[in-house]
């Protein structure tokens, strides 16, 4: 017997049929004899409707309007899927963030979670009630609705099982666990039992959209197991082991893979500075102006001096480009460079695996392979788990496959 | 200056446009200086959704969850209508029940108002902010969001109305005011400039479906003087005068019309209990067992008694007709009637005025001006300021004509 929180998304609650199905897993876990919360996004596509109607309304609306209309999406589906859940003899009660309360900071739109009560839950989960939690929202210390941002329900679930101390938090989506590569790209792509923290959250944020990266900063920060499994797929037919991905600790790893995965992004757009002055605070001049413009930029890479100047390459978000341009033309004076060059045709592949901490070998490895491949590597960058480097776009298919084998990621 | 609530019907904010429309309606009140509070209903068409959500996924489904999800669409309204109001440089909020607290009791579905606390409200009113109010919601002794029941949201504005001690309650409907009798019906029907809460609930309960029965009642325990009135004709281009049908207290008609309206009603059954034994209890007889089966029985008629038995002769809701029968059927014992005869072809036609308290003869110009049309009465009913009559629902349209006219309520 355990407590465990299931969370299902949009596609997961997209009509009443899918709700009912939905319903049907929770009674298998009821019946299993465990404590079950169930958090609830939005039916697919009500929440753009929602969105779209402040939108016409008011280009710049009032976000704590927006909060009160669009939190009103997931209200909907705790209510449903409590009906539901009810119809096939299973108790249950739908909550709302106010009503828990899950209180938030006064961030209207992109809330935080400041605290959970989970009392009144656990004393009803002990005497056999599911809780079923609108997603993605809470009340702030206006004693107005918040909400939590876009993929807030995965936090939601996170933070909730957090607050109840479940075993663990399951992610029903539309795919069936993190793969060591995407398998629309690499045909033998093989699920992953587990994967740490820290791993999924570098898998995160290059590109892989399974999880929101916030919901796993804060999964490790308050160590809660997250398993990211299929909401359309019967894992139950797969035998006693868990059916997903497991993010979990790196304790509970015992062998730890060299490499998790391959990730890749293809929204990187790489700018050079050209022929800056070599000199103390040149960084800052170029750096401070495109943070204050808000251009989130990635890696960064300064070339060895030559004649007293130098090279500054970085890259960032290809719908950034044009803004950051500007920034550095408005800033021209004070940076001093000669011109600017921008490739909006790279795209940046990461190799990520906690076993690199003790091992040796794996970037040379990824060096290798690539070049053994004929592919030109732009820029390197690395971190404690992670290697990426910046390629020709055109190239990425042929290096994810590539390192894929190399690290013997393949399927057998 | 003046403090009023404005309540705005599904079909007033049924989309964007709409909503827009309403904004400036309020607006031009703001501007003349008045604090306002607007209630909303959901968007034309979105209640329907919810239920029908609600119902297919459980026929018995648990009230407070169908309550929780069929609230939300006056939240959706409410926070759209704030959205408005800014965008076109008004002060405005949205209030959900809960935020108010709008207290009600515990019965979830058609849950009664126990307070209103509009302190905040008050505060912010005179402060220049619009209140918007989520109309037919709050919430209950369970911190449950609770709903009053069908055409709820004109009773959240009557009893905001009294809690605000409003100057007045605008409810905007689809109709411009209470007129006479039905205009379909008589095309020189006239709108009311004002009626008592007395004669609207008489109205209201015999057929003229302009406003809920229980938001007079409140109206007039409360003394808030509610308006009827367009929320789509442009009421402003008629001058000074309030535009729409004023409900009030009677002290506040000088002239008062002998007769405010007439009404009808097709949804009527007649039942006669024939040759049942003219001894005490015969009534109880019949009428419990109806009452415990929930049929509400509306005019009755004892003829006198012929050779120790007597006729008992009712009306009721068409479609109780066959509970009624049966009910009277399995109780044929206890009774001991000969037979019933059923007519489920009548209306029920009412003359309405606080007038005839003081003036006789109102009764007599009924029957008279029926008679001369050849229009046979089956059963009379008066109250102190009702007097109304059975006929074969055939005559329903020349018997309202004939009354209109005879009571000199045709236009000129």
């Amino acid at each position: 017997m355990a407590r465990i929180v299931m969370k299902f998304g949009g596609t997961s609650v997209a009509d009443l049929d899918r709700i009912r199905n939905v319903a049907a897993r929770v009674k298998r876990e009821v019946e299993a004899g465990h404590e079950v919360a169930v958090v609830v996004s939005a039916m697919s596509g009500v929440t753009n409707q929602l969105v779209a109607w402040c939108q016409q309304l008011s280009p710049l609306h009032d976000a704590r309007e927006y909060d009160a209309v669009v939190a009103t999406g997931e209200q909907v589906t705790s209510g449903l899927m409590a009906i539901a859940l009810q119809e096939i003899g299973v108790e249950a009660r739908s909550w709302h963030g106010w009503q828990i309360p899950l209180k938030t900071d006064g961030a209207h739109g992109k809330a935080r979670i400041d605290s959970i009560n989970g009392d009144e839950l656990i004393r009803r989960m002990a005497n056999g009630q599911v809780a079923v939690l609108a997603g993605f929202q809470g009340v702030g210390p206006d004693n107005r609705v918040t909400t939590l941002g876009r993929g807030g329900s995965d936090t939601s679930a996170v933070a909730l099982a957090a607050a109840l101390k479940a075993e663990r938090c399951d992610i029903y989506t539309d795919v069936d666990g993190i793969y060591t590569t995407d398998p629309r790209i690499v045909a033998k792509a093989r699920k992953l039992a587990k994967i740490t923290y820290e791993e999924m959250l570098e898998l995160a944020s290059v590109g892989a959209k399974v999880l929101q990266t916030r919901s796993v900063e804060l999964a490790m920060k308050e160590r809660v197991r997250m398993q990211v499994l299929s909401s359309f797929a019967d894992n139950t037919a797969l035998g006693g082991d868990l059916p997903g991905s497991l993010v979990v600790d790196e304790d509970e790893i015992v062998e730890k893979e060299l490499v998790a995965g391959i990730a890749y992004s293809r929204d990187e757009a790489k700018v050079t500075v050209r022929r800056v002055p070599d000199r103390p605070g040149i960084a800052a001049a170029i750096f401070g102006p495109l943070a204050g413009a808000g251009v989130n930029v990635d890696m960064i890479v300064q070339n060895i001096s030559a004649d007293g100047t130098t090279d500054m390459t970085f890259t960032l978000g290809r719908t950034d480009l044009p803004r950051a341009r500007k920034t550095l033309d408005d800033n021209r004076a004070a940076i001093g460079f000669s011109e600017i060059l921008a490739d909006p045709d790279v795209a940046k592949i990461s190799v990520v695996g906690v076993g690199m901490r003790s091992h040796s070998g794996v970037a040379s490895t990824m060096f290798r392979t690539l070049a053994d491949k004929g592919i030109n590597i732009q820029v390197i960058s690395t971190s404690e788990i992670k290697v990426s480097v910046l390629i020709g776009a055109e190239y990425t298919e042929l290096a994810v496959r590539a390192l894929h084998t190399a690290y013997g990621l393949d399927a057998a």
